[in-house]
């Protein structure tokens, strides 16, 4: 067996398909965010706007995080040290779960060491717990709600995306009494658009399911105090299990669910990606409680954000670029083949210092390659500007190659 | 169907069994290390001595760690605000997998959010990327690689623990030709013993396997630079992929596995888990790298490890403790029953102020329950002594209940 030829051809099937990923080196600046330094393949560094950071707000910049970041440093160290159970527990991690499930009105939360794995461990986990559960999964969930999925080891059906109706005849179709789990999610990264959360609700009421709704492109921007769109709509008493991550709008790292006190528990007792866990550092669980309380209190942030959204929308728009409308923050512009969405991937950081990656397969299905513009409060109409009139130029410039 | 019940009944289940875990909650002082504060239920804080971290050696505490931690705060802010693909590489992690990849003498290294997640997807990629793989995986192996191998979802043989002569049984039982894989660990953490890697490496060259070690509890500890069981023997050269972990004896949080680059180009291409979740925060990457490049010289702070773990041992075997002889610096002490354990540990704790979390089932199997004790470079004689004392003390006071 030649296993050199067989991950040689692995790597060459994912180059053929025009999605080799080569991961750009930034020299961030703290305070200078969007703009960055690009440190280029051949070693020079260039300047850079940074526009694809999941940081929406630049949380992640703001001294209320760093500042208790360090200070847990100096408090108490580096890492955790261990396990929850095995002397990983701080105040700082007891406090941040209090805090969370304060945030979605929920009895209890629970901290994972990523969005990805409290996604993956939790549903899983609830395969486990509940026998004979059947698992109704949105089509466009999220690659760590799938391995969830997976892990649970159930029955399952994919409703087709934001269909109740499709999700209805899929429960009706099932035994009344059976455990039924619906997982799908607030904000659609890729698409920007928003899950039905109160259809599905009353689904879940008429034929006896649980929800899981993973809100990690929502907490911290939506809501009067960011407990998300479930927190918008008035729809969060109604979830059974609420997913937020601590890595995008609250600028750090680490994920969590908040639920009942029950729920919390028995994931907390049976998830082996929970339990066998080094613990998040006490110095991140700092920084993320500091990050969603500042951001239970400012609201005016939030509406920045989504008004610089609009207006990117609107610019792009103007222009003529083929921006796709949607209800968030999040300004995808269509491109539709994976070595033309690298090309001007490319072309925009090489010759306009505008940093945007290509979202190519398996972030998104084939054929709906995209670029993808995460604007913060922090971007300027000046840089809009600049965006704009490059994405005209590198579009102009390649788009005759292959697209339509 | 009543989920409420479920729930209650999946926690209920936990604690009949006696392994229902309550989470000690710790206030730890930076440069007192291994002693802390805990913060007792009903919300007392007292001292105590903390005898279970995988904070090996301290690193945790240590300024050149903790001052690169800030440092990379204050140049880049809180989190990465990103997957490694979409603006969440930085030099930090460009650097540290430098770091990593020089010491096991590999090409390359990989960072993941954890040493669980490392495992897990690691294994479950390689499953997907090589048709046909079979894996063996040491009965003993951990439950994140556990799930890595289910994850696979290929044929799998467990063999027993480290009987290599099992293991040569299985893989002469399969087709020449087919790809394998040989899953283990250097140093086993519950029992504090040793993989038998110069014979696992012998059958895979006789084979035609690949072979998988995981060294997240001897990284950092062990060889002259830190490299691991796998350096001491001077065998990392024959080990197709080593995984280690950021999180015990380097102090800080994150896991790796380094290969050959085309080996760790599949994985970061294939692997969801690596490819679908935001990146280490920087600071925690520089504590690594700053941690990493410490030990690679300080052979010393290993010696002294090495002789404070052999002083307890000797201390508790004098004191006809039934303390396990281990060829490692891992300490544990047989209980074999849950609710002993767990009684052993909460009097330690509420009597003695010695902190040491009861190991049972599903860490370890039923019946081996046990106490298990790390002793660090900075766990004094006195510390020690005090250790022996209680022990005693609550073995003869509570081991009357249950054990023979």
């Amino acid at each position: 067996m030649d296993y050199t030829a067989a991950f040689t051809s692995a790597v060459a099937r994912v180059r053929a398909e025009g999605r080799y990923r080569v991961f750009a080196n930034l020299l961030r600046r703290k305070g200078e965010f969007p703009r960055a330094r690009w440190r280029t393949p051949d070693g020079d560094t260039r300047d850079v706007t940074v526009w694809c950071s999941n940081d929406y707000l630049g949380m992640g910049q703001s001294a209320c995080v760093t500042e208790s970041m360090k200070k847990a440093i100096d408090e108490v160290g580096a890492g955790a040290g261990g396990t929850r159970n095995i002397s990983g527990t701080t105040n700082y991690h007891v406090e941040l779960e209090r805090s969370l499930a304060d945030l979605h009105g929920k009895e209890a939360a629970l901290l994972f060491t990523s969005g990805y794995i409290s996604n993956e461990a939790t549903i899983a986990t609830l395969g486990k717990i509940l026998p004979n559960l059947i698992i109704y999964s949105d089509a466009l969930n999220h690659a760590s709600m799938i391995e969830g999925v997976r892990g649970a080891k159930c029955e399952k059906h994919v409703w087709r995306h934001n269909d109740v109706a499709h999700l209805e005849e899929l429960l009706k179709a099932a035994p009344k009494d059976a455990p039924k789990l619906i997982a799908f999610e607030s904000v659609y990264s890729m698409d920007g658009d928003i899950g039905p959360i109160k259809a599905v609700c009353d689904l879940a009421d008429k034929y006896g399911a649980m929800t899981y709704l993973d809100e990690v492109h929502a907490v911290g921007l939506y809501g009067l105090r960011g407990g998300g769109i479930s927190e918008r709509e008035g729809l969060a008493d109604r979830l059974t299990i609420i997913e937020g991550t601590l890595g995008k709008a609250y600028g750090v790292m680490g994920g969590y669910i908040a639920a009942d006190a029950v729920i919390v528990d028995a994931i907390r007792s049976w998830a082996p990606g929970f339990i066998f866990t080094t613990s998040l550092a006490p110095a991140l669980a700092a920084g993320a409680r500091a990050s969603v309380e500042y951001l239970k209190s400012d609201h005016a942030l939030r509406e920045k954000h989504q008004e610089r959204a609009a207006t990117l929308k609107a610019k792009l728009a103007d222009a003529g670029l083929p921006v796709m409308d949607t209800p968030t923050h999040i300004v995808p512009v269509k491109v539709g083949d994976p070595v033309l969405c690298k090309r001007l991937s490319d072309a925009l950081l090489e010759e306009h210092g505008i940093y945007v990656q290509p979202i190519n397969y398996p972030t998104v299905p084939r054929g709906t390659e995209r670029l993808r513009f995460t604007p913060s409060p922090l971007h300027t109409d000046a840089m809009m500007d600049e965006l704009v009139d490059a994405l005209r130029a590198v579009y102009q410039r390649y788009s005759n190659v292959r697209v339509a």
